[in-house]
C-alpha cells in the first residue's frame, strides 16, 4: 500500500498564487507537449483522495472530469455532490487514518493523494510514502504552500532528479522509515 | 557580472529549524565527502556578500575563518568586526543597489550571496542570477524560510538537476530576463 503525491510547485513552495492564480503553472513548451511522468503516475494508482477545494477546482473547468479511477473527497461540511459526479466521486468524512483504512479495505491500496490541505493532513499523520514534485522555476513570492506545520520532522529520500527542455524540474522522493 | 547563491535548505524550504538548528543539515555519508560541487562555486567567485547573522555564526564555529576572499558583511548596526577577521571582513550599510555596485566597482564581479536575509534582498531588487540549491530531504514543519515576499515574481529556469548517493538532490537555476 502506498501513497502518492504527483504535484507542481513554484520554486518557493507555492502551490497557488497570493490570489489563488495558477497562470504561472503554464510554461513554454506547455508540460502537455511532453511525457513527465502523469500518465504513467496515474496508471500506478487504485484511486484518487482530495480535498473539496481541489474537487470543486477541476470540476468547475471547461473539461470532462478527468479521472477514470474512484475519487474519495474529503469534507466535513459538504452534504452532496455534483450529480455529474455520480459513481466516479465518493464523499468521505471522518479523521484521516480512517479514511485511509477504509479505502484500503475497499481494495484500493495505492492511492494518489492531492490538494494542498489533504498533502498537508496526510504528512501529519506520517502517511505519504512517495513524493514527485514538479517545480515551475518561478519565485512567486507568496501564495498558497504545498507543506504546512507538523507534528514531527519526516526523513524521506531523493531517488531522481530530471530537468525538462523547459527549465522545469522534477524530483522523486521517498519516505524513509 | 554575476551574483550567485549556493546554499541548502529543507524539502520545505527552511534554511534553519524552528530553534534555529541546522544539525539537520548533517546526512550520510557527509556532504563534506563528496563533491557536491562547492569548491567549483567558490572557484568562480570573487567576493562574498552575507548578513552579519551569517558571518557572526560562522566566526562562531570552532574552525579557521573559510574565506580567502573578502566577505562583504551587511548591517545597519554593527560597528566594528571580530578583530580576528581584520582584513578578511568587511562591514557595508547602504541600500543593496548601491552597496553591490560599490562592490563591483573594488573589481568584484562574481559575488556569493549568502545568509536568509541578504539573498532575500537581492532577489527582491533583482540582483540574483544564479542559485544552486541543495534540497536536504526532510520535511522540518517549520523554521527560518530561504524565501520571502518579493515586489514581483521572477521567472527563473533550472539547468541542471542532479540526486547525490545520500539522498540528496540539488538543483542549479538561471534567471530568465
Amino acid at each position: 500500500m502506498t501513497n502518492k503525491v504527483f504535484i507542481a510547485t513554484s520554486l518557493d513552495g507555492y502551490i497557488a498564487g497570493k490570489n489563488n492564480e495558477l497562470d504561472w503553472l503554464e510554461v513554454d513548451p506547455a508540460p502537455e507537449s511532453m511525457d513527465m511522468g502523469y500518465q504513467a503516475h496515474v496508471d500506478s494508482i487504485d484511486a484518487l483522495v482530495m480535498g473539496k477545494n481541489t474537487m470543486e477546482l477541476i470540476a468547475a473547468m471547461d473539461i470532462d472530469w478527468p479521472y477514470d479511477k474512484p475519487v474519495f473527497v474529503l469534507s466535513r461540511t459538504l452534504k452532496a455532490l455534483p450529480k455529474k459526479l455520480s459513481g466516479k466521486v465518493f464523499l468521505v468524512n471522518d479523521d484521516i487514518k480512517s479514511i485511509e483504512q477504509a479505502i484500503n479495505k475497499q481494495g484500493y491500496k495505492n492511492l494518489y493523494i492531492d490538494g494542498g490541505l489533504t498533502i498537508q493532513s496526510f504528512l501529519n499523520e506520517d502517511l505519504i510514502d512517495e513524493m514527485v514534485i514538479t517545480t515551475i522555476p518561478i519565485l512567486l513570492g507568496g501564495g498558497l504552500s504545498l507543506f504546512g506545520a507538523l507534528a514531527s520532522s519526516l526523513d524521506f529520500r531523493c531517488i531522481e532528479a530530471k530537468t525538462f527542455t523547459n527549465g522545469v524540474s522534477q524530483n522523486h522522493y521517498k519516505r524513509c522509515r
